[in-house]
């Protein structure tokens, strides 16, 4: 273990080579970046045997120091040949994306001349830590070097010889397109108080992304000096409207909470408006989800028309369950549904069903939330059914970048302005 | 003064109406906003005496404590009537520019027949943090409303009753158009504890942001635990490169430190390549900025060259003069010159003199700053020139808004989809 100077000294020495290495991309062209991409996805194909060789270790102990139920982490962290084969073939999809690097957001020519464009350039030098999955190593590098930022990543302790040797790959494949390897670094320590040391890198780590559980994040919020956009649990809500397409509702509903719901994009809460749930909706709803084993944990006019439920107690609306329970209560109004969201929501993704326009539109307007759904599955939110490539993940900040992060959000711009000698008045 | 349990109260009784005044205006047409902002306009026009009045007893006070050298403060607090009317016509120049919210910035139909579209909405609940103009109070005013946002100001002490006055004439207009008042709100106390308790406001108040010196921001960060776009200082290059126009770089010196040394978008440090000193450029630039009374702190080559000039100390390379001073420094290369600024500059504004484009273009690329000009004076980095209508600061931060920040800037966005009953697979 290092001691706190040592990790001082290493957090430094990280944090002058991204610099370094951000301010060798910045001219780079998209071409030498999207080359480097493909040469890393090779070079993950080409080392099967030493990725799981390195991945063998990580599990041996691993699994030395499972507690009972940690066969969810050690399937996470497992390296098969297709999950190697997935990492290459996201890289290779990132690859293939339109250049975010810029990318003209507005331009003018102003009055006295000026030729004045908002420019779209890379962020600078990003800090990523993760958790347990080693593909986030390739994701997270490849997402970076396609928006033109150097990256230190800092993974987990159970994966520190797969993520090390899924960076080797990455850096190898930066070297043999000719590119500075220290585009991507990876902290080869698991002393907590390096991160601590990056975290207070102002003005020279740009940005800080944490991926993992809620209390990872609290932690890096915590210490943190530079900004941090954060990934938030997904409290997420479908309200069924007065006047909605009951075999739509149901559908929705068992999309929305049972097909996956371990992962953020699932519902937690559902809504019914009171003449839904009057006209037998909420009967249909709740038998509907016990079929696919959901828990119902209901107000009390849930709890009377479906005794079977259970009472939901105040901390129900705030709980991101991710697992086969659903919260459910009675509204009076598509208003009292939309004061519920924005008390109890964690402005992630929140969708309505409904076939009435105006309430539609009220809903989109006035729920303050990353994403805003009528008619269709909460589970939509993703950054790759948007169409925005691999995602980095999915903010629940209001800032910078909302809900599912692609490329482009690890951009920021530059005005640029070319004049002829022209001065202020 | 409050006691620290009362500034709680106090802030959380303006945080909850601030939350609820926000809700309010999700749904609010931009007519209506832009209706409100030409009212409060009228009640600036129409209040000059109660304006002047409250503004009269905060003179008073200013000039009882006033220390030598205040003058230029009183100055900036007084409210003159061309001053009133600049405020009013500031105002309504706001009300007609494009509304920022609901402008749709990418969609596209999916696959699956989902309607997604990311729209401009407000960001919600903004504190604004700021020093003696009493005309921060309808600029920040304005700008918010325009952008849809429930905004909590917060003036310095010496502006208390000026600020208080023009508050009213806000919440009179926005009641006259049948808005909430509380959209804008005025921390009508000088106990600074309250600013600490907002600024701990997580999740209510969305935004911060300091408009002042250095050392209120510094403050501001250091105690906040909501985001804070920051405002620091503008170390501002230019850079004379080897190829240029010398009548050209001679012009944009003079305007660029001279015209106005007091703000931020002024030159502090002239950066000159050896070939254009050499050939008696920085002689003739000397000379020229001593007609303008400029003091010079140069480097040992300029010292030589202009012995009148003062042997410039490190610190004059990182320091934000204000005033008729500036910093000159020969450099062998335009690589020299980009890596000075990317290590003394605070990422506000860089601008290059020169006739190679190729020298140009590296330059706006590799300087990592807010806004990079080539042949102009640094001093047009500025939301008015720019076309953004009023600005409500320039951020030196990279994140979210950088450079000139308009009415846009006060707004995130939103993700909204419709469908017609999708699951996903």
């Amino acid at each position: 273990m290092p001691s706190m100077t040592d990790s001082a000294a290493y957090s430094r020495s990280l944090t002058d080579a991204a610099v370094a290495a951000s301010r060798s991309l910045a001219s780079v062209p998209g071409k030498l970046r999207d080359d480097a991409l493909h040469r890393i996805a090779d070079e993950l194909t080409g080392s099967i045997k030493k990725l799981q060789d390195a991945n063998a270790i990580d599990l041996e102990e691993a699994k030395k120091e499972a507690l009972p139920g940690a066969g969810a982490m050690l399937d996470r962290l497992t390296l098969t040949d297709k999950r190697i084969a997935d990492m290459a073939a996201g890289v290779r999809q990132i690859a293939d994306q339109p250049d975010p690097v810029g990318k003209v957001i507005e331009g003018r020519v102003l009055a006295n001349g000026l030729k004045l464009q908002k420019l779209r350039v890379p962020i600078g030098v990003i800090l990523i830590i993760f958790e347990s999955r080693p593909n986030v190593t390739s994701d997270a590098a490849a997402l970076c070097i396609k928006s033109g930022n150097a990256v230190i990543l800092r993974g987990g302790k159970e994966a520190m010889r797969s993520n090390a040797a899924v960076a080797t790959c990455v850096q190898r494949g930066l070297n043999k397109a000719g590119l500075d390897p220290r585009i991507v670094q990876l902290v080869e320590s698991p002393d907590r108080t390096i991160v601590g040391e990056l975290l207070k890198q102002t003005g020279r780590i740009d940005l800080c992304i944490p991926r993992g559980g809620e209390s990872l994040i609290r932690a890096v919020v915590e210490q943190a000096r530079i900004p941090v956009i954060k990934h938030y649990t997904g409290n997420c809500h479908t309200y069924r409207d007065a006047d909605c397409d009951d075999e739509m509702a149901l559908n929705i509903a068992v999309n929305a909470k049972a097909q996956r719901p371990g992962v953020c994009n699932a519902t937690e809460t559902f809504l019914i408006h009171k003449d839904a749930a009057g006209r037998g909706l909420l009967l249909r709803l709740c038998k509907k989800l016990a079929e696919h084993k959901v828990e119902i944990r209901g107000d009390e006019i849930t709890c009377k028309l479906y005794p079977q439920a259970k009472p939901a107690v105040d901390a129900d609306w705030d709980t991101e369950y991710l697992d086969l329970i659903v919260a459910m209560r009675v509204v009076d109004s598509l208003k009292q549904a939309i004061d519920h969201i924005n008390v109890h929501g964690s402005k992630h993704t929140d969708a309505i069903v409904t076939r009435n326009l105006a309430a539609a539109e009220a809903f989109v307007q006035q729920v303050d939330t990353a994403c805003a759904f009528v008619n269709c599955s909460t589970r939509f939110s993703d950054g790759g059914q948007f169409g925005l490539g691999a995602e980095i993940g999915i903010s629940t900040d209001k800032l910078h970048a909302r809900g599912p992060m692609g490329a482009e959000d690890l951009t920021t711009y530059k005005w640029v302005a070319y004049g002829d000698g022209q001065i202020r008045g």
